[in-house]
């Protein structure tokens, strides 16, 4: 199989590649038309004779390619058509003409298309977009506030997407695997991994610039997105954060992809639970060395992005035992494969298989056996082991010591967060201009958009508005992100408690905004929706995956709801139970909620476009169910249950809680990134940030109602300005989709070019 | 490639097809390993020479299987390991020993396994399931309920799917589709198929038993059930119903796959709006042939299932035109394959490629460049051409005939929302088994199941109790079918008018159910849920586009709404306009919403559990948003808005509209079907009924508040009767899955009979 498709690489033969596809896979090639076929090669004076014979090879009807043939062709395709425009990616034939390197091969592939008949299968220009409903400077000046201050990484990222190279789907897994690591060392080729290290590999500041990059990297695909994350921001990440000087050295070859490595953290007993991981880190004074073992198989490390086939090394987080003593959660440096790709010896390597999507990431499991490693080892920033053996930290609470370690990781949640919100952005302008080309029923002859029709802006409007103000308020998260950010070479500790909470509360927001704005695209596009050609399909199931790892949505949902009841001011990151009782003890329920019935009686548009009565909502609903889940605790407490069976009890009404504080907090960083925004891009966010707010209030409407702080007049009036925005909204849509400036090659899809029952347009 | 995966046939092979596959997959063979292996297997005298060289070939480090040879091996293994019992399928080790075919394989098995490291992987016994919370006589009880009469069907395809065989995953499209093409095959041998049409292939008088049994096909693999769905329901089903005699006479080949076709309506223009299609079949009366063509690209057939590989016929849905007069939408018989698989002349045929879900069905495109067929191929039930060349019908007007012609296939949207509820079955199943059997968090040495957990009870247990309900309100759907059905070789005219709109709002509701539960399955499964072996990434992507196709969830939503309007006696699918307008003219806004305040303020257990409450409350929502959609109409009608755009811009109210009515229409049902059940049933039904209902008017609760029918109090005691519910149902769970009665083999998943963590019980 492999000689057939390595003589394809010879570029004589480029132009003939989508012919020799559409053959093969669209038109069970006859005897009469091979000959035919055979008989045109042959006549060609300008062809090799290599280059005849493997064409040849192709064209025998004895010898079809098998589906791995075949396959290995498309993605070959794919590869080369990436240097093709757009508008010549549309079909076989114009593909194989633009694709040609010179006079002789075009004509070749005109005169094969044709026989072919092919010839004129669509020969399409892109549909008219639609006036934007914003003036060029305000499209300007809306893209330039979405894209923010680490504008230049963004256009650096567009600019290595836009050569379309970085697409393939519905190969086998093996191919897909061997596309994404040749995809994630071009990335590194371009230096943005450079980013991520702060001090060491860049003389930045701190790791801004590096998650901006990431964000917009999630435009693309999502395997090189997660792939790329493990390698520079799990494995790099935790080896710049948690480790020394002698471990930073490698960061430069990290970040260049020349080791690779991965993140073993997570175990298949324990996937949300990692202070109570139970792979150990014995260490061994005799020889100075560290015992890393898997006890049992609920300690395998399962999901390990790269583990299955590409990673050398593994930042292991174990439990460290010096002598009797337990210290917790440490993490060391493993090598889990020799320099041939086997696995070291003591380490048994296992695939997690097929998954339900980013099949181009080779997550695996990993088990160690004994396996013994030098204690340098041990990533040493916040813990290490002296001359005679003595455990020291520069944190005496084992427990601080263990969130002070995880905050430092905080980073991937922020970037796993504002990354579902990217994927989500791809998908909306996907369909949101497919909704503008497309035209279905209405009055014969006058069929109408899509758009047109307010169940369709109601899918897509409002999550549309809900990825511009989550674009924003993720950007004031790596603001203070970086604010707080303490380089790996200080001997500063670094106190990420505060933004913990926030981080987690936005992670949840975003993957969920991405998983159901991405589902809700996908239902819009009805069955093109549903054709993976149009990327929705890889985007919905790659995503999905978001709302699970860098923390289970609904185990941060709770520890969210802890860190709120326990007033910002406790451990974020722990059972949380005692932060939250003492708190609560502290806390009286004299927070009397004010309502004014003036104010509840007001429904005119002024008073519902009020950033004030919006702000005033949130900030009323988070306030209200924080004091009475607070109180429901104490009163289960008073009636001695213990305390975990009563936070238990209410575990559904600290998810309200948490989800709360997020939607408040989203809005609030929205709202004042908006209003420093340029006065060009203010129209526009304001209007959007309109729909996000009272389509957000109409959602909760029946707590707001049952509260007593909207009457029924008020729910119903949200409603109808819910309803005026979404056609507001819809007639700015384009210009809020340019704004996004995801290039062509990215969007991708034909359906966000043309209406496939239309290819040609007046 | 093909020579070494021939070889493995061999019977004498069995027992090394995991350990062959293990070795390549999982363990990157090293040259010594190799060498023992070699060494251990040419000392098994028992081995032919030519399959002791079979395995040394596989066992060559210096030639590595590819990535296509190890996709077969491993579908290759997936067959052979289909004969063996769940528990041995836990480990390749345990598997190669029960599926090798004598006891020297067994003992060679068992001693590679060992060489390899593999012997005590995972050595597991299913977990003990908790007590199932009802009686044996309940389960069964309930089980027969949910099964109903038809029960024996139910038996036939779970024994024809307990074999295990029908499963794979992450195989490469054209392997995939290869499978599944198999797959129907041996469905149809088993005579399934000779249900679906009463009176010619069985005795039967309507098509219920066929219809159940495409419900319990839905347990399995979702490409198999709609490549059937495709075969038997739509192309067979359309031959049926609208062919006559001589057509008739094709069908015991089709139920037996003998013939196989396709069912040519969507046009990629027009995939909702098949009164516009625009495919034509002229007629020329010189030569009695029809002429069937393509005018346009938006003509172009789209997403037909099987029109991509096997189908060599087609019923193609076309604008029937005799002389200068269009007669409208009619369905011809036309072949689009040669015998040889080729393309039939002047057909073109493309494939649609890679899809989200379901790439086990070979949806392709069809043009048609005046292809000529007999007219004998008009499916002339309904309208045919007299020797003179005259169009004749016994249904006089055009729009009754297109809806006499649509009403007989409405079958097929029946049975999807029925399948969708069966494959959110499974997922429910295979997510509450794993709640059951996974422990999380808790304090130290005392896990929680996950089952324990609020949240995770309110992601699975109302969408459990919904899926009951939705499966007996589809029975009473398919009763209702078998009570209007008319069978193919009468006059009669049938009227399937009252039973569209039901059949299309539990369409939605049934669709809707799948996509959501199965996503909700996947999420509460975590990273389990993620990986392909459990199942459930499968039937997510596959149930995705339930809600698109046999009528698009939103389109069909629309139609319900304008025939509730229209007082159920006019035309269900057409526009529907002008029935609404009459019928709009006739009603007058008297009915007067009687609210009781002694009702609404009751929040008593007693009055929130009763059918009767439960019921009024969905009763009084339906006919409010009806009342209130009407007058919102005839208020733009009175200001002399368009009627079309009247209706357009109260879109959304209309989706409501059918939202309410769907709502009542199942639950009900469910009451009837409940009321009528054995008594040992009715404990769980009426548990699930009250689940299900206090869930729903929770998640209407805005709706009732704004409308004052609910006050604050009640819509608390609402939510605290649903809190408690959970708990109720949590407790029965068990045995409600049991009474699924879905076999281990269908189940399949890992993560459904032990933790991956704790593969030992005590």
């Amino acid at each position: 199989m492999s000689d057939r498709l390595t003589v394809l690489e010879d570029p004589q033969l480029r132009a003939f590649l989508p012919l020799l596809y559409v053959v093969w896979a669209d038109l069970d090639l006859e005897l009469a038309e091979a000959a035919d076929l055979r008989g045109r090669i042959e006549a060609q004076p300008w062809l090799r004779p290599a280059a005849r014979a493997a064409l040849e090879a192709w064209l025998d009807p004895e010898a079809p390619p098998d589906a791995g043939e075949l396959a290995a062709l498309r993605t070959l395709l794919d590869r080369v058509a990436s240097t093709a425009a757009p508008e010549a990616r549309r079909t076989f034939a114009t593909l194989a003409e633009s694709i040609a390197t010179d006079d002789d091969g075009r004509a070749a592939a005109r005169e094969l298309a044709t026989v072919l008949g092919l010839g004129d299968e669509i020969a399409s220009v892109p549909a008219p977009m639609p006036a934007p409903g914003l003036l060029p400077g305000e499209i300007e000046a809306l893209g330039d506030t979405l894209d923010g201050p680490d504008h230049f990484v963004r256009e650096r990222v567009r600019k290595h997407l836009d050569s379309g190279k970085y697409r393939a789907y519905g190969l086998p897994t093996a191919i897909m695997r061997d596309h994404v690591r040749d995809w994630v060392r071009e990335l590194a080729a371009t230096g943005l991994g450079d980013l991520a290290f702060p001090g060491i590999t860049n003389e930045g500041l701190d790791q801004r610039a590096f998650m901006v990059s990431f964000e917009e990297l999630a435009t693309g695909d999502l395997s090189l997105l997660v792939k790329w994350g493990v390698q520079i921001g799990l494995y790099g990440g935790a080896i710049y954060a948690l480790g020394t000087e002698r471990h930073h050295a490698r960061l430069a070859a990290i970040a260049r992809c020349e080791e690779l490595g991965c993140f073993a953290m997570s175990e298949v007993g324990h996937g949300s639970n990692v202070a109570d991981l139970e792979t150990t880190a014995t260490y061994d004074h005799a020889t100075r060395e560290l015992v890393i073992h898997t006890p049992a198989e609920s300690a395998r490390k399962e999901w390990i992005g790269a583990a299955a086939h590409d990673a050398r090394w593994a930042v292991v987080f174990a439990q460290l035992v010096v002598g009797d003593a337990r210290h917790g959660v440490h993490a060391v440096l493993v090598p889990i494969r020799n320099a041939d790709g086997t696995a070291a010896p003591s380490v048994r390597i296992g695939d997690c298989g097929h998954k339900l999507g980013l099949n181009g990431v080779d997550n695996g499991r990993l088990w160690f056996e004994h396996v013994r490693v030098p204690l340098a080892n041990l990533l040493d920033r916040f813990a290490s082991i002296d001359d005679q053996g003595a455990y020291t930290s520069p944190i005496a609470s084992p427990s601080k010591r263990f969130f002070v370690m995880l905050g430092t990781l905080v980073g991937g949640r922020i970037t796993v967060g504002s990354a579902g919100g990217a994927a989500a952005r791809v998908g909306l302008a996907i369909a949101i201009r497919y909704a503008l080309a497309r035209r279905q029923f209405g009055t014969a002859g006058a069929e109408r958009r899509l758009l047109d029709y307010p169940s369709h802006r109601r899918r897509l409007l409002p999550a549309l508005a809900t990825n511009v103000v989550l674009r924003l308020a993720f950007a004031t998260l790596r603001d203070r992100h970086a604010a707080s950010f303490v380089g790996a070479r200080t001997t500063e500790i670094p106190d990420s408690r505060a933004l913990e909470a926030d981080a987690a509360a936005l992670k949840v927001l975003g993957s969920r905004h991405g998983v159901d704005t991405l589902q809700a695209c996908r239902e819009a596009c009805g069955g093109q929706g549903y054709l993976a050609v149009n990327r929705l399909a890889d985007l919905r199931v790659d995503v999905d995956v978001f709302t699970t790892f860098e923390g289970d949505n609904t185990v941060l949902a709770q520890l969210v709801a802890k860190s709120v009841l326990a007033g910002y001011s406790k451990q974020f990151a722990d059972g949380g139970t005692l932060a939250v009782l003492r708190a609560l003890g502290r806390r009286v329920a004299t927070t009397v909620i004010e309502k004014n019935p003036a104010q509840i009686r007001r429904t005119d548009p002024e008073h519902l476009r009020d950033r004030t009565f919006q702000l005033d909502a949130l900030r009323h609903r988070e306030l209200r169910v924080t004091e009475t889940a607070a109180a429901r605790i104490r009163r289960r407490l008073g009636a001695k249950r213990e305390p975990d069976a009563a936070l238990l009890e209410v575990q559904e009404h600290l998810i309200a809680l948490a989800e709360a504080y997020a939607e408040r907090l989203a809005f609030e960083w929205f709202a004042l990134a908006a209003a420093a925004a340029p006065e060009a891009a203010r129209p526009a966010l304001h209007m959007l940030g309109d729909l996000h707010a009272l389509a957000l209030l109409e959602r909760r409407a029946a707590w707001f109602l049952e509260d007593n702080y909207f009457d029924d007049r008020k729910a119903h009036a949200i409603r109808k300005q819910v309803e005026a925005l979404l056609g507001e909204v819809a007639a700015i849509a384009p210009g809020v989709i340019a704004a996004f400036r995801i290039p062509d090659a990215v969007l991708a899809a034909p359906i966000a070019f043309f209406d496939p029952a239309h290819p040609r347009y007046e």
